[in-house]
């Protein structure tokens, strides 16, 4: 069985195109990052794995679907996850930032292509073993799918080349209540899973992505555009547009998708600290994404101590990102 | 019943001294802000109210006896505290910090005063009961005493006129592991209790106390001083000041109690967020203290919505606490 890739094999892979698998809830801000990532060329998407989240799970394969059509990518395949949170119950939908169809509400056709006969986990473990240390994951939802591979397949740990996840709140507040960002209250057991895991994790908190916004002046000039994409684009932006007025008191968007993939495709934008991470799974809190960066001696034990650890996003260089965004976005002829 | 005091009547009873209640656990570094309480004349230490943290609570309890008699103030009443937190259990008392008596080792004598024949809770609710509006409690220890007096009186709520607490740390990491400030994780439900009881309630977190920094060569100057009470804390602090090099690397000593000692008697030197403040009690984030200052519209409830607020340190001129700090501790002739 082959080792997970060292940084050099990582490199060659890039230099060939990074593979990513995107496992991801569109969603709004997630369609735009599957956007965003057919149209960079770093990147190759071989597979999109849907979970829950924006919306319920089928209609987020739907709308995976539908957006590959839309770019005229129906060659990558799309494998349906998980429907409800590792440890089972009404799964977290945030149908009042997405709509009830988790694209703003526009009314889609149904997609003519279909879904991959593989689940979402199966797809993982079969594309990660079939391509060891070459494949990236994107993760931009829950990380139900993500868990469930790794315990299923426990070698997808070390032959997945790395693991980009968007999701917690790093010393600031969470968005789906003061304690929690929105994807890791839909899983928090998954969510300490997989950062516990011993991957090689990058996570992009909420405290890093809602740095880089989009103005609305910007979504604005998607209106006319001569292309199905940015018109579809600047419909279901309308929706997400409305509810960053009511929610955060501005005119714009946040791209924590796109930003998350920056973070893959110009690393030298982000810095990193890298330390310990656990999700709370119970009380007040539960859903909190506590990083110990190692900036103290602890007397004792505790729950941090001796966990594999992860890289958090500390810095990003956010005008840099966004330029990166609305180039791939926002100003692109296609 | 007389109502709780406006902010007239509280300047009214500060321009005659404000009467406090120090409720602590002598243990160092609460050592220190007694001290310096006894030499501030914006103060009338009116009471000290024991409890476990630093030391066991029949240790902390003589502790408070010893330096009243060092500082020549045995008319100060001391009354003895819970031993146990408000859910039972084994006390977390932090001897590896201050040392098996809770004050550095240092074998004080058997003090010849005694402690109050009231438990510091009746204490608490009688003298806030008789002062109705001019009683401040500066909590420097766990908030087990304090929330005892809430819940045996619910006037004591309205009748205190302020309390503020040493205690969390917001937007940062613990003390006593990454997710707990050691106050805080010696009885979480106490501090849950008393941050939503309503009353008015300042926090000194320790992503604020430890910005003010007593450096080593500082704490050396006390060693061959003439007065017996700043010997006696040069030779307290030398245990506490090995355990800063172990633990936090660098040579000197937080001066957490003092810094909250100086919210209170030099307010401008802060500034504040006013926001629902929740402590987690269960899981790995236990002791957690999670504020919500209101940055985001919520949608729909959470354990935050709707919780009295409380004001939460957020900046501090860390160079104005030491000065203040070093003239009442350092500086002094007495």
């Amino acid at each position: 069985m082959p080792e997970r890739c060292d940084d050099e094999g990582i490199a060659f892979g890039r230099s060939r195109k990074t593979k990513i698998i995107i496992d991801a809830d569109p969603g709004i801000d997630a369609a735009m990052a599957i956007i965003m990532a057919l149209r960079s060329p770093e990147v190759e998407v071989i597979g999109i794995t849907t979970i829950f989240g924006s919306a319920h799970t089928p209609d987020v394969t739907r709308n995976a679907l539908h957006l590959l059509e839309v770019m005229g990518s129906t060659h990558v395949p799309v494998a349906e996850g998980n429907i409800k949170p590792m440890a089972g119950g009404v799964p977290y939908i945030q149908d009042f930032a997405n709509g009830l169809d988790g694209l703003g509400n526009i009314a889609t056709a149904e997609p003519a292509t279909k879904k991959s006969a593989m689940s979402a986990c199966d797809f993982l473990v079969d594309t990660v073993s079939k391509y060891p240390g070459e494949i990236t994951i994107v993760a931009l939802g829950p990380l139900t799918n993500l868990s469930q591979a790794f315990q299923k397949e426990e070698c997808v740990v070390k032959l997945v080349a790395r693991v980009v996840v968007l999701g917690g709140s790093f010393f600031s507040s969470g968005n789906a209540n003061p304690a929690s960002e929105a994807n890791v209250i839909c899983d928090p057991e998954a969510a300490d899973m997989v950062f516990s895991s011993g991957a090689r994790i990058t996570v992009i908190g909420i405290n890093v992505s809602t740095q880089v916004v989009l103005e609305g002046r910007d979504l604005s000039k998607l209106s006319d555009s001569s292309t199905e994409s940015k018109r579809s684009l600047h419909e279901m932006c309308k929706l997400y547009r409305e509810w960053h007025k009511k929610s955060d008191l501005f005119d714009g968007i946040y791209v924590h998708g796109p930003t998350c993939l920056a973070a893959l495709i110009a690393p030298s934008y982000f810095s990193y600290k890298s330390g310990a991470l656990r999700v709370e799974t119970l009380g007040v809190c539960r859903g909190y994404t506590l990083f110990d960066m190692g900036l103290k001696k602890w007397n004792g034990l505790n729950p941090w101590v001796g966990r594999p650890h992860v890289d958090v996003a500390w810095t990003v260089d956010a005008s840099k990102v966004l330029e990166l965004v609305l180039e791939r976005l926002i100003h692109t002829d296609t």
